[in-house]
């Protein structure tokens, strides 16, 4: 299945906790639409969050977002991962 | 030790093979700067390269770029690894 990062820019407000709480609710809502979230990186400061995620399209791994806590990311990428 | 994510935009010529090639030489460098890279993830078509490394600094990682291969990422950010 193909790979994605993708990143969000400038998320006002951005803590670990909320993050944390965000990619619960992908995790909670991803399997409907054959996404499965990986990990996460992230920087409070600047409200940076990078997600690497295994889905079936750039639009699946886009919804899964939309649904569980509306915050898009900025770009959706689909990647290889280096060996 | 700091997390950081770096993103290179834009790799004329990219080829998975390149950016193994590219990894190894970081891996050859990295221990002079106390830097440890951990993963990569990349795209052909766009030339997108992410890397996820331990440093220091963004400084110590961005010097073992320029050293191994001279290819310095767009964009250096300090990150917190999701739990």
């Amino acid at each position: 299945m193909p790979l994605f990062m993708d990143i969000h820019h400038g998320v006002d407000g951005l803590t670990a906790q909320a993050v944390a709480d965000a990619h619960e609710k992908d995790l909670a809502v991803q399997q409907k639409h054959g996404v499965k979230y990986l990990k996460y990186w992230f920087n409070e400061e600047s409200g940076t969050v990078f997600c690497l995620s295994e889905a079936p399209s750039r639009e699946a791994a886009d919804a899964v977002h939309r649904e569980a806590h509306g915050l898009a990311a900025d770009e959706i990428i689909e990647v290889q991962e280096g060996r």
